[in-house]
């Protein structure tokens, strides 16, 4: 946890409550927190809806507010019993927690607040809280290590999508034209890309033969290099011999295994 | 099997002809059951078809019947040919086969059952059973295995998905509005799930450049985790039998698997 | 190959030059066969296109004749150079060969033999011709032993897809009805299969929020298990320990190395 | 790099910070360069939407003008800093940098260049000049290794793809028609490219049961046969490191990598 618990007292048994999941009071306010996260979402996406909102918008309201007012007391809770409050109220979690809260308050203060009350919605990030409960923290390590092992090939790879999202979304705009729905440049590459990741709504399509050649062109490409990616994370998945990043301090050649002990190439101590 | 095989007699012989395939008969019964399932799907899926129901009702229907009663002498034969019947009964395979010929026997007593008999296309899960046949069900347990080790993996991925899937419907709600069909949340975010699974209907899409901005931002996502899920699987099936690193006290050799108890190569106990 | 080559004279010359590739001529006639081969599926192509066969019909009939009589004396001589012709004429390219001159020849007898033409097109097929020619054989032969060995995993897993398209499929007619374009349960089935596989063509497309929520679900379902078939086809092409069929003749138990002398489990010799 | 290092004077000073990233003056460069390419795309891409260009026609013709003389002097000092400004000339990056400025000034002398304007987008590509700052090198040419080695499978596997498209789109031709918009067997390729990658825009899509139903078949074998490139590229990107069977004369471990001249847990020579 980003927050130190306190020595002793109510704020520590508040702090094993809220924060840990090791004690009974622990699970079973983490469980309540979850279902209350969900119901206020759904009130949210229930408010959304034009016919529900007219039919049962007091109902709707009323529960936001009941929400809004239990998440407050457990923001002031959460501040109340961390040893530095400041460190919280500014981790990751902190902050989508107040955003959780505000812009209900907003609407008391702000009259056109409207569309920043969807905001709020950002309270379903709160649900990965529910990650420290459980197994499941080892196995996200293990996901986002292998990504982040990745990332320079994925940047690599996107750099290299986008350039032909660019190229290819050009050559349609002059092989198409405007009269066939390829506008402008930018335009035709937000139809490269609807092509190239095999996505195909359909609102932009091309009508010349030579349009369509290139266009069957594009998507066995972006068929073909959807392997890319998938090879990348797989193998950073499977990579059973992670390679050390020392070099041999004698011959200076690098990529030994991590349990060398001594330089592959030249036989120096490592 | 679920089911347990009587000690002798009538009861045995039936079970050994209708639960098991190690028999001539108990391999016919099989092939003689799957083919009566897919003639009695195909007569369903047909009997939906308005312009085939208004030529041929009377055939479909007399065929229908001919196969519920089939069915329903097979289901009463099961019940007797088994020792503890309420266990049979209450299995997977025992309520599927029972949701088979229930809705038609419905029909007879309740008027309006009409949308109740596709129930009755459960009956393509009856299939399975031909699984019991063949060296098929190493396969599908190797499968099952996979997934079932990666259940957690799998569990975060799609929490995480639907994590986005409501950020970028809630985002898209606000930027597209509901004059271009982002009616309300619950839709745009179906419109989400539809961009990020790469399956791209068109029945609603973007219409404004800074719209087609962010449904390409998803899409590149959506096309790049794709290998999320797959590297999972994948490396789940790819490493099945990991290698012991001890090496046989008798001839020396390694790369024997982890539950091996003599050496490969020498018979040496390990 | 499977004809066999004679022994002398002219039809072993013409065995070397139609059937191999080692000797110079028989690489030259592979190349012209392929450029052959590729022009006139291109001449079929554009006789399909309407504006193209008004304007060109005579040149293209021309040169559809022209390269019908190249092939079927191509295919006299082949079976004029191999020992036993009934074996080459029944061999999968015997056929082939035969179909790509055939509806030609049928259009001067059979009046009504315009679709019949479009069979000429299985002259793409003969293109797999080449890999003869080259260093392909065992690249192809890689992917078709990892297809191969991984057989029944896949019917397994096309089978449980064909079941989920059968229940959803179903369960959309009911729950989106005949006036959303769910007319018969077969078109429901089409639409599920076009969702599962993120194909998403858009001409039929769920309309209720019921309807759509179940749309989605499949759409992630679909997004999710692709990486089955993707993990069983990897895990095959990188699996590196194939395990011999063999079982100890001294326990009876199986999945030992197809390099072990005995059997890990008990020592017993193989 | 392609071009050779002046011995001295200024050139040398030129080529280090142009073509080079270890001073402080060559990342600079790179980084002022990056900034420059990636607004002068935008320019063009904003000069290609019609609403944009009417209202600021002349501050997007003044930065193109700024952009083009920015990197004309760029390419002409490239040419000064290079021993041989043919070789660099006629290099991949040395065409580029010339398409990055040829069509603005094309439109000086001929006035229908309109077109040619697009070619200017190329300038993206000059991106990749980045990748020789950064240790991206590692990284880019991992994933070519593995396409490289991959590329005859790649190969037989489109060929297979392409096969499969003619055979398919011809079929749909005959069974579909032209009153259903497949008006001639090159468009039905088109869609059956659009089918078989499982992009599916909608613009042409089967109306018969008996077209719905081979698309099905179409659409499941395309969702079945990604499976294949991803497995080759996979398969290439996780066999990186093979391991030695070789153990080690003096302490007698094994797993060292194949390149290895030193036992690397006790330094003897292998």
């Amino acid at each position: 946890m980003l927050t130190d618990k306190p020595d002793q007292g109510l704020r520590r048994t508040l702090h094993e409550i809220i924060f840990e999941a090791d004690t009974r009071a622990g699970r079973f306010f983490d469980l309540m927190l979850i279902l209350a996260i969900l119901m206020s979402v759904l009130v949210i996406l229930l408010d959304s809806m034009a016919e529900i909102r007219r039919e049962y918008s007091t109902l709707l309201l009323i529960l936001e507010w009941g929400f809004t007012l239990l998440f407050t007391v457990e923001y002031v809770l959460r501040l109340y019993s961390v040893r530095r409050p400041l460190v919280y109220a500014r981790s990751f979690f902190g902050v989508v927690d107040l955003l959780a809260i505000l812009p209900t308050w907003a609407t008391l203060f702000v009259p056109g607040a409207h569309y920043l009350t969807v905001v709020r919605l950002l309270r379903v990030l709160r649900i990965f809280r529910v990650l420290k409960l459980a197994q499941y923290v080892s196995e996200a390590q293990h996901i986002m290590r292998a990504l982040h092992e990745s990332k320079r090939k994925i940047l690599v790879f996107l750099m290299c999508v986008l350039s032909l999202v660019t190229v290819f979304g050009a050559l349609m705009y002059v092989v198409e034209g405007e009269e066939h729905g390829f506008t402008s440049i930018p335009r035709s590459m937000y139809w490269a890309v609807v092509t190239l990741t095999t996505v195909g709504y359909g609102d932009i399509s091309p009508r010349t033969p030579l349009g369509q050649g290139i266009a069957s062109f594009i998507m066995l490409m972006g068929y073909g290099i959807i392997a890319v990616p998938t090879g990348i994370v797989t193998s950073a998945l499977v990579r059973p011999r992670p390679v050390s990043t020392q070099a041999c301090p004698v011959c200076g050649r690098d990529g030994h295994d991590v349990d060398a002990v001594h330089c592959k190439y030249c036989g120096g101590h490592l």
